[in-house]
């Protein structure tokens, strides 16, 4: 049996082919997100290089902000059930997922059978999102992925008092006239998004193990950061993106188990 | 008996020169804020045109974020305070303040001696402070001091959604690239303002009287929005931005009347 599941985020579309619940044969990542052809566009793509087509898929699931717009979708599920289904398929010891999207925050306490216990979210403020660290790497020109180089160079982070991101940005603009090296004025921000995204984690109550997901779960001077403030350690992985298409294309395949009494 | 207030903001300077605790014989404002050298300016401004010296002033009074760092200043006192005195001075009736800076917002209530009765302020987030006005000036290209002119165009003001100013920075340059007037995204900011500090005036509670000051006061489209949210009429000056300075050179009236036991 072979299910799809597509993640429609707000910047980004990603997508995992799935055989039997099992192993993945497929999986993509579009920086096109909602309100783009991307999700059909990756999609095509991971049914070409597993030279299948959309009629010899068993169901496709469709999860994040947009998931209700995909019209080849069958069904569609919440990206918070699906992230943790992905997620504890990967680790099933995972407690405490942090996932830290392009513009929101949030952290879900889940129990081993990936049940939601604890769950909080930032979505209204762009201070502890990815949206912060966008900002920041274009005021510093640097690429967003060499962030964490240049926080790794760092000696001493600066202190950067604003939580606020406007005002954040003109600290950071004045620490650099002032001297401030790069490396120091990077790793300030890395603290400032861990230390706002460690707030909400507390609140909702950290429990081990801890994985990291979304886009600045790749930022290991975020997570660095954020293992510091929490006093534990985190994991991640390179696909940590991908967690919400996984947990989709898994949600899919109980479907259809359950659809066919299986 | 001459006394001298100075209001040292984030932003701006302020001075004004009172005779005898009741007559504003100068006043100036320069766009030079803390950590410049407006407030030693702006003095010799004041004092040039009224033909006086320092040493011919009895009691100099500093407020506002650079009140501990003024070296001609005979003493410093909080900008709330301050604030207090000086709308009073203009109206006895007022009961509430509203005041909108460059990058924070206040609201007083006040009883009839001045004395601050309940008081909230946001100095964390950019949202419903100038600060907010002035990242959208920058998106149109319009300046600051035109907004008024343009919101009066509007014919439906467009509806921002997001609260935070770098999400609502995207709404409005998604907009505006949609085809919506530059009058009716104006006006759409004016009220993002004013929907967020009406929150901050509510939880003050309202009480009549209304005067609003800051730099925001100048701002016609932002006052009448909050008129509208807030369902009462709002005074404001065009010296509004003055307030704190003439409540600082009213309480370095009062002080040297205490002193000399007058
Ligand atoms: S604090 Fe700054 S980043 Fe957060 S909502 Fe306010 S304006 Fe946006």
């Amino acid at each position: 049996m072979r299910t799809l599941g597509i993640d429609i985020g707000s910047t980004t579309s990603k997508c995992v082919l799935l055989e039997n619940g099992e192993h993945i044969i497929g999986s993509e990542l579009l920086v096109a997100g909602i309100g783009t052809i991307g999700a059909g566009k990756i999609m095509e793509v991971v049914l070409k290089k597993a030279q299948l087509t959309l009629s010899e898929i068993d169901f496709v699931m469709a999860t994040g902000y947009g998931r209700r717009n995909f019209e080849p979708a069958n069904s569609e599920l919440s990206e918070l059930s699906c992230h943790a289904k992905g997620v504890l398929f990967k680790n099933p010891l995972v407690r405490t997922i942090i996932d830290i999207g392009g513009q929101d925050a949030k952290v879900l306490r889940i129990n081993d059978k990936g049940i939601l216990e604890n769950f909080m979210m930032n979505d209204k403020c762009a201070a502890g999102t990815g949206r912060f660290l966008d900002v920041m790497a274009n005021i510093l020109q640097i690429p967003i992925n060499e962030l964490e180089k240049s926080a790794e160079l760092a000696e001493k982070p600066a202190k950067i008092s604003s939580t606020c991101t406007v005002f954040a940005e003109s600290e950071v603009i004045s620490q650099l006239a002032s001297g401030e090296t790069v490396g120091n004025v990077i790793a300030g921000i890395c603290n400032s998004v861990a230390s706002r995204v460690a707030g909400l984690a507390k609140r909702v109550g950290i429990e081990e193990e801890v994985f990291m997901s979304g886009g600045v779960a790749q930022n290991g001077g975020v997570r660095k950061a954020l293992e510091k403030e929490l006093k534990v350690p985190i994991q991640w992985s390179e696909t940590s993106q991908m967690m919400g298409a996984l947990g989709a294309a898994i949600s899919a395949y109980e479907q259809v188990k359950k659809e066919r009494c299986i």
